[in-house]
């Protein structure tokens, strides 16, 4: 997961059912835990992005395999941000390598450009993401797998900061063109897809659909270039997974953890559980 | 910082004053940004730790200068999950070599040990954690920093969990026996303070106590043994010290960004701070 806060996700957790699986995994200080929200905290907005549904959709075709995602997408960076070399190229590195230690790298994903879309910026976006996406399947000895890149909201130039996105439809011609002329490397549109108040960020179900997209494209190696029609459905379907007997405890225990419930409350909960 | 779950902070956000300071940076992804709550996202339990009351101390005594923390600790993580060369190990020296790129180390902060509290473990915890400490000093070059261990919490044995803790005073014995026996390391002790519910965490009021009681330990190179007379007050200095503008500001952008303010509220709390 790299890219900028559209990747991280936004905050409104509580707009979507939560997907927690054992079996969907996030990196944290480079080891495997079972992902939780918000997956990608780098800043305190952080919170539903695109990866949970995706997991949650390759979990749904791959019911007997665990998946993982490596959280490094940081908000507000520009493609100079993720120059080669740099801090946060460093660390997804170093961090995908870790991953790799135990796991195999399957894919990349993207969601970036916000911070490119205005000051001719949008004119060397091709040329400055093939040197990054190189850098990085060097680095990571990942030639094959797939790149896929999200479009930028068309809900950009409208909004409270519109007036800044001068470039955004340049930028997703950008990425719609480096995804046509690149070997593995995949579009996934934004078509339709909403924003939060704030005209910035896609809200927890547009990011949901959005994961779904980002699969479809990882499944099928192809660009997707307009909604899926079963995409509300899927969704559903991935949300309303059952829980397991562990799952439930350990949403149980972070609920106490947090101080959402009493010690008293909590252990007649676990009881219950432990009935069921 | 590094640790256990204890160094990440327990999640009674609301239980204190937040500390927010511009000076006052955490690394996210290999690179500064302005400290936020919680600073140490290792789990959704993660929250209110003693690091953000030790750069608040800091910088009550440092008015010009800029502190940032490094969060690396992870929940329940033992001695042997910090070995050297190990996921957690190797994470920490490359989060602190690139605060290094723009900064000097200046400390190592360390809350661990209830994971050792039991099989025998106790009796190991001095010889691995010197392992653990000189190789740290090695790899990022600081051999003469201060390494600030704090004991380990008095509640462990009783709670919910207690009977697991059979050793957690010979634990404390080991870090304060290491403090005495090293150069530049140093024992914090956790006498009077409380848990939370589950008998395993410092509460949040405790925690910051905590942060103090370790910046005393930094600026006086020395062991605290006892709890500071003044550390209540000094809590509060640092929790009720005024926001600039800018930090109002931001603050207001997170709690929009976080959904918990609508557009207008927003755009009118931002005009309120404007003309203050």
């Amino acid at each position: 997961m790299i890219g900028q806060s559209n990747m991280a996700g936004c905050r409104y957790l509580k707009d979507v059912r939560q997907i927690y699986d054992e079996q969907i995994k996030g990196l944290v200080n480079a080891r495997w835990q079972t992902m939780t929200k918000p997956i990608n905290f780098d800043r305190p907005t952080a919170g539903i992005g695109l990866a949970a549904s995706f997991a949650g959709a390759w979990r749904l075709a791959n019911a007997c395999e665990q998946v993982g995602l490596i959280p490094c997408a940081d908000g507000g960076s520009s493609l100079d941000d993720w120059a080669v070399g740099g801090a946060l190229f460093e660390n997804a590195v170093f961090q995908a390598k870790f991953a790799q230690r135990n796991s195999i790298l399957r894919g990349i994903l993207w969601h970036q450009g916000e911070n490119d879309s205005f000051a001719g910026r949008s004119a060397v976006y091709y040329d400055k993401l093939s040197v990054i996406v190189d850098a990085f399947r060097a680095e990571l000895d990942a030639s094959n797998i797939p790149f896929i890149a999200g479009g930028i909201g068309d809900f950009l130039s409208g909004g409270r900061y519109g007036k800044y996105f001068t470039e955004y439809k340049e930028v997703n011609q950008a990425l719609q063109k480096y995804a046509a002329e690149t070997p593995n490397a995949y579009f996934v549109t934004s078509t339709g897809l909403t924003a939060n108040d704030d005209g910035l960020h896609f809200d927890a179900v547009s990011q949901r659909k959005f994961g779904v997209r980002f699969f479809e494209s990882f499944s099928e190696m192809k660009s997707v270039l307009a909604p899926l029609t079963a995409e509300n459905n899927l969704v559903d379907i991935i949300q309303d997974r059952p829980l397991t007997k562990i799952e439930k405890i350990a949403l149980l225990e972070i609920s106490f953890g947090s101080g959402n419930i009493s010690l008293k409350d909590f252990e007649e909960h676990l009881i219950v559980i432990n009935i069921q």
